[in-house]
């Protein structure tokens, strides 16, 4: 489900071995470890979550020793639930607990994503409604991240500010009006460009809904902040010529009263960036 | 306190920016603002916390544009109430708009682990106890999760596998013993290398401390998933020859109780690896 | 016009530079141009065009010396008749000389492909039809050249893989049928990416078009290598449920006949890839 | 005839490759084509030409996948017809189609500047006069259009700044005249570098053949935009004491005349600056 | 004994191979030596010495072509005398010949360190003094000439700023004296960093004695440039509550002295950043 | 006299920087000396000898902070004297002793090769023979290195395998005999690219000698290890028609002895990847 093959994900990971190993390397390992030592281990799940960052795990170890072997035996997606086991490693044993905390800090915190957002999909479950993940992410790890999410069952946003328009408040007071911010995006942007823009109120919606030219050249609106009844009260102006889209105070608690609403979609920035790592060990 | 100069913390600065403007750049902001516009927006505080980051967000709108003024008046280590100022940004409009997002995700999440250690600081500022972070941090941002920790009142242990030892169980089981793999460790790593080791059980310390050579050869002793009473007996075996760590099942609530045991450092993995952002926002 | 900062052109500009500095640097200048001498020069275009490409130029020389000053006179998206002075730079005589050629290459480059597409949006200038650029793009210059375009009157198509979906036959013949294509594509990308099919015979595109889900689940058509006549039937056939995009031999010669037949965008992969330079000189 | 290891062209191909992949990679592909399916596919002439750029598409695809096999059947400067196959690629089907674009701007663009190279060659090819190729190269790509030059039998200029002098007007004009220029070129640059000086005129020509300590210094003189008449009668005033050196307005059909009038090379920038692709496609 | 894994040592030979290769790459074995042809060479020392630097050397061979095998007869830390074969080269003679001189540029510089830094272990091995490095070392190759020093039989000294304290004495200058500079970094530095002083007198050893409370908080004191006499001195003075350390005119004749005088430990910057490169040549 | 501008030489400054700084910066440092301190030091020489790299020191402290003035007294290819102040630096003091060790390894370094290169010069000044360097280089300090041999008065020799031909005996051995080898290498190169060939003995010299084309078709010989009578017959043997250069046991001893039997060149690996630092402190 991961979509960049190894060679798109090295840098990443090569800066975050490098910033583990420095100049000296492991030291404790080489100290300790016979070089010709070999070991089997496994990587297990100390918590119930959903699997993300299988495939940087992996790239971590391999990246060290070419040797390790890594199989993989619940993959991108996966739910487990504590005690199973995610994958087995084996190979040099200075390579393995070298690598280990490297190839866990990308596994945990990308599952942790990925439960983040399950547990959200989960909530919505019995809707129609789906979850999106933003911007919101940790620098660096953005493309990892947008995986973690479909990993977990949502569906990605933009993935920068390059692949879609999204009009907000701070470029309707400079255009002077929501109508003449999207004209202007209209008339600059690519054919496939998709224009959603933001509403905090009823009043903003229907000053759009008003100019079918303004709804037709937009794809997605984002109904900010906005309680059930006057989600469920947008939805109905609406009335399917855009995707609606809700955000602000989602969590699984509330979800279900926002999906009740009707809305197509609902966006948390949470979950990729204040999702807490799934807890995973290495076990002998 | 930051301790990173701007070029070495550039590589990670354009990484993000990079990862948000593709080769399209900023679709929205471009399409629907003019290039000469400027304004003068405000970096306020939505939460109580501790800021850290002010210096990655002025880099990343600095690098978008060398005319962007920043005006710090909440810097690392400051503590902030809703509503309060962290930084005024002033200039061009689109270098503004375009910045937010990657200025906002770097200071969000490193002042959500700064607000995070500073939780636990509190927790146990009644005794002598500090708060250590650990290796478990974020890919690729470990000197700045590192920056963040020292911003909210908390130490840092080693940075990566190289500055330290440190002796888990794993390299203990391939050693045969823990003696002997800080006998290993202590004859095959430089003079200025401190040691540590980790011990689950009052029998393993008491192992170690029964040979003094090897007392002399460490430096600190973590004390893992002990609760309170056994922590106590460890501290007092230890008897002021070693600085004495406890970690494990570390929050606020469980804090006070580990450093009434007389630990020198409580340790925590989730104020880097699962501390949720702190929320902040770009004020017109 | 260009809409990335000059911290993101950097690596491109510094590559070049490397390339032609290469360890020694410029062994002609620095034998024969004194170190303190400054000199004055002047841009000249050789040939009518379309300027794209300063911002560049201006990155080439600056990264030599911080010293040089670059005036524009006609910058992005200007017209130059022979002669015209496109920018005059001043400075250390030998950073102007080191970085001349560098400089220029940017800058030919990129007018050239500004002044080929410029060609053809003059050739269908009466019609509403838009000229647009592909991803046959030469490696590592797919931002600029898709500035240029912008630069020359011509809108940009999607910018990679990753930001829009474009269904051609060799997706179809794994998928069995173009129907099922678009389905799985609709299923899989999120709410923001849009759909673009490709068909060489209007039976294909027929079978689409009957269904009206499959319409909505689309934006943009094309229609290649389709003679006047059969696209007129086709933009007849699609009657506005979807953009209508042509490709296909496409010349400014071919052009008005094209757009003639109504469609929305012409598409052509030679204004990127095969556009010649703008002859443009350094003069004293 | 590439030149350069795989190890040295990764970076560019990289670059290609995540600029067409973004941080989403292949939305299409991913959605459409399920991961465990394979093809076969043929890189396959559209036009006659001559062949450059096989090792770097190999890398493309191979960079993504390393199950790919590519077998070449037209390799580095081999001449194709229409329809002729270039090379076989075989492997998952996603890798395929994910590369194809990459893989083929590369191999198109620098088989482009070979053939542009061939028919130059061809054009002299009754004459002992060599056609070589300039510093006006795309900015990034200049050891890969250098080695598609020598594919096509032409031979390589200078590659940069650092590997030989070139003296131009603006040298001289600094100098005060072509002699001293000469003179200081000769005094401050290592005994393995060669010196060429540009005329213009043969009055410039004939005050550097008055002085025979400058012929010695120098290797070669680049007659700059002389009619055959005048380049006749440079080559007869140089009398074989340098390697001679035509350049301006040559074309398939002025580079006969130039060459008859005796000159050893001929060199033009269009062969790398603004050859068009040779047309290749992906067939099932 | 190396501690890097090949990943991270790539970049530093990439580097060298590009610096040596440039564009054209190698101009002589391309146009002399057949692609087909393969040979078997010998890595043979010249001189007797230490051996450091064989997997570097290995990469820039294999990163060349993944063919060539390098079978080490005498790896890491190995004494050699001349004649003696460090290790066997097969492959495609043209990497062979390629990369060579990268090869031998690394393994010969690499293995001077070790050469000299054994010369020093050697004079001092009837004692129980070490011999250890300083941060004097060649821009870009520490982590490698660190690892050579051990194979020459030393010990590493602090890696970088980052991983130990050494105060000297512009920081006593500021600090105002050096028990306050002392209390300073103690207060200031995580549990697990060392902290060193540098003393040039008695009295400035005898302050810091005085006041137990700054010997706990200190591992190493550095004797700079005392006579063996008062060395003698100073290590009485300490009497084992501190490690010590003498630098200054450290050379094979006069550290037997040094270590008679009793410290632990004798650094010296020539060993990496004067240290004749140890002569090896490849033998067919 | 460095013919590279900063931008080309940040890469390796920054890698020095890295290197030394790690993620934690300069510990030391950070905790004793307040921000806003401000000093003046002065670089100092300990030895004689002759700057070289004073420029990529000045990059180093503003690399640190952009506040730090350098103004250099003695700059590239000055002679110092012991006690000689090369340059004042003033600023933040944090940054002025941060900077110290890597501006102070690469100004020594580079000026030690300097040195040593003018030590050379020296010995053979009442003579015509110039001094040359090799390609036994320091890996990733080419081209610094390089400049530094030419600020001690030296020339350089090719800089890499792409910008001359040299054929040494590994290449005649697969061609089968020199004469052959050199007939391979004119037939391949660009005509700019000048040939130089080995030749160990008179019998090899003569065999090309004896053929006019081949001395045409050659620039240089080298003449290796070779006495001075041998080599003064070489000298007489080619009569002007080739450069000729020796190497081999070159020092300051047997320099003048070589430069005696009217070589043009002699040249020496040794002094840049064997030339002991020049020793330098910083003052306050």
């Amino acid at each position: 489900m991961t979509t960049l093959p190894p060679a798109l994900l090295e840098p990443l990971v090569r800066t975050a071995l490098a910033e583990d190993l420095g100049g000296a390397g492991d030291l404790t390992t080489t100290a300790i470890i016979p070089a010709g030592h070999r070991s089997t281990f496994r990587v297990v799940a100390r918590q119930a979550g959903v699997v993300s960052g299988v495939e940087s795990a992996r790239l971590a170890w391999q990246l060290l020793d070419a040797e390790v072997r890594v199989d993989v035996a619940r993959g991108e997606g996966a739910r487990v639930e504590p005690g199973d086991v995610v994958a087995e490693v084996a190979g040099p044993t200075r390579a393995l607990l070298t690598g280990e905390r490297v190839a866990l800090n990308l596994l945990g915190h990308l599952s942790g994503v990925a439960t983040a957002t399950a547990g959200l999909v989960a909530a919505v479950a019995h809707t129609n409604t789906r979850i999106a993940c933003t911007r919101k992410t940790t620098p660096g790890l953005r493309a990892l991240e947008k995986a973690a999410v479909r990993a977990g069952g949502g569906v990605n946003h933009r993935f920068g500010l390059y692949d879609a328009v999204l009009i907000k408040d701070n470029h309707v007071a400079v255009a002077g009006s929501l109508p003449e911010a999207i004209r202007r995006a209209r008339a600059n942007v690519g054919h496939l460009v998709s224009i959603e823009f933001e509403v905090d109120t009823l009043a903003q919606l229907a000053a759009v809904l008003a100019e079918p030219d303004l709804v037709a050249a937009c794809r997605v609106v984002l109904l900010d902040n906005m309680g059930p009844d006057v989600l469920r009260e947008a939805v109905a102006m609406v009335d399917g010529r855009l995707v609606t889209e809700a955000s602000g105070r989602v969590t699984a608690q509330t979800a279900p009263g926002i999906a009740a609403a009707g809305v197509d979609l609902i966006s948390a920035g949470w979950i990729t960036h204040s999702a807490p790592v799934l807890d995973l060990g290495l076990d002998a």
